[in-house]
């Protein structure tokens, strides 16, 4: 159905966007140059996609078939290479504009996994590295540990999302509702957590350290 | 043959779970959070067989198709984030397990990919990649340089391993003499080099640095 | 036509090859072992076409079915291995290899994209990435920054000789004219962005810090 793709193709390009400028300041913040500031803005927004698919083996990815995937990202590197003083001192707004790519890419990275023939609890998982693929390159790159690993919640929210989407395709809901409480649950929980400072727990005996 | 593929499954998962193990233990001592834990034990336990199976085409890896293969690095990761104080102590069974990870994946390594139509050479290459994959990516996502380049023997007993398998199924002979003399080789030589302090030969000039 | 297929097969292996010496050296100066010489030569030959097959789906990537591929990396590593202090003299020829390597993987992964269906920008991209690939595969296994985002103009002279080998094409010219004029425009550009010391832009503020 029209409605369907098209709804699922303005979260994709959305969430490429608002993660595609996390990496670029980033790159900014570490100096790089012009052009790692595009690299990053097009690993950050493209990697988790990249990774979904060539896992499930939906080669080429569709940012390779599809120019508008690769405007995204391109445009949200040159507006923050340019504007970056500006989108600094936005940081909260960052922020929040990543839990939502966070959030739309654990809802269209699940569906994409489904309709490619995956089990629910691998879908979810696919979702889930959708979502935190592109941040984890994007730190690899950048030279710095994901900071994934040791955030406020980062993946719990996009593995729920996730969940979520899995278990309203199972009951064939409408798309709509397939997507959107997706979306809301990874982004709100996601806000949750970083306002009230929520974490995973920690070994035992870290404190210590 | 019904005995062959239950015979590979158990030694995959086997391998999985004690590589599991000894990323979930990189990620405490780094104060990773549980959901890190997690990932590393992940990333370790099926790095290796997602490498392989990208490159040889065998997508989606088997690890997104059989729960199985989810589960394994899902409790070695739990397990050790409860108890890793008693894992710390069993440092020196951690190192045999993972001696034995390594003997186990380069040989299921190897005839995954010979299943796929690779030829020997490549084939063994594939089985030592499955081997050191997981450890490479292990250690890229807890940002530091790869152990494999620098610590006693690891690459070249999981070389030795797969060119055993190889040539094992060549003169088909039975899986169970093509597997666990695989398994063996390279299990023996790497304990073999833990306890003898073999190293790979370093450049010239490198002492005096 | 063979002609066409022994030409690109030619500038392939002698781009592996220039390039596994950059990550050899790499390698010796970091103290790795010679496995580790070994592996980082073929991850520098290597990892920028595998990048490129993995994600236009030509797997298993041509470096698994054609033993050449695989000889180029492993002679490129050992000559290194040996020799390294002689090579370390020949810095300056090391860089312009390098150079050359660049010019000839643009083109030769522009070329493999198109074959493959994908669209001009895209194909153009592969061949970047083709060509950049590699060493950025050489930085992260050797714990840095990778030197693309911050050196004098790299990727640049990549995209543009891709663009030549993309119009080229399109304009249905010989093979030799797609090409080596590709092969030239990015070889020249490269050696004057490192003799004029060209940079790209950096973001605004970064002189300061």
């Amino acid at each position: 159905m029209a409605g369907q793709d098209t709804l699922l193709l303005v979260l994709d390009l959305a969430g490429i966007f608002v993660f595609a400028i996390t990496g670029a300041l980033v790159a900014v913040r570490r100096q790089f140059d012009m052009f790692g500031v595009l690299v990053l803005a097009g690993a950050t927004g493209l990697g988790g996609g990249f990774l979904r698919d060539v896992l499930i083996d939906a080669t080429p990815p569709a940012a390779l078939a599809d120019w508008r995937y690769l405007i995204a990202p391109v445009v949200a590197g040159l507006a923050t290479f340019l504007f970056h003083p500006a989108f600094g001192r936005l940081e909260r707004v960052i922020i929040v504009l990543d839990a939502a790519g966070l959030g739309l890419f654990c809802v269209t990275g699940t569906l994409k996994a489904i309709n490619y023939g995956l089990g629910p609890v691998p879908a979810a998982l696919m979702g889930m590295v959708t979502g935190i693929g592109g941040g984890m390159v994007r730190d690899l790159l950048a030279g710095r540990v994901p900071v994934v690993f040791s955030s406020e919640l980062y993946a719990t929210p996009a593995l729920l999302g996730a969940t979520w989407a899995v278990l309203a395709n199972y009951w064939e809901l409408p798309v709509g509702w397939v997507a959107l409480p997706g979306v809301a649950i990874c982004f709100g929980m996601r806000l949750l957590a970083l306002r009230r400072d929520w974490h995973a727990p920690l070994p035992r005996g870290s404190a210590s350290v």
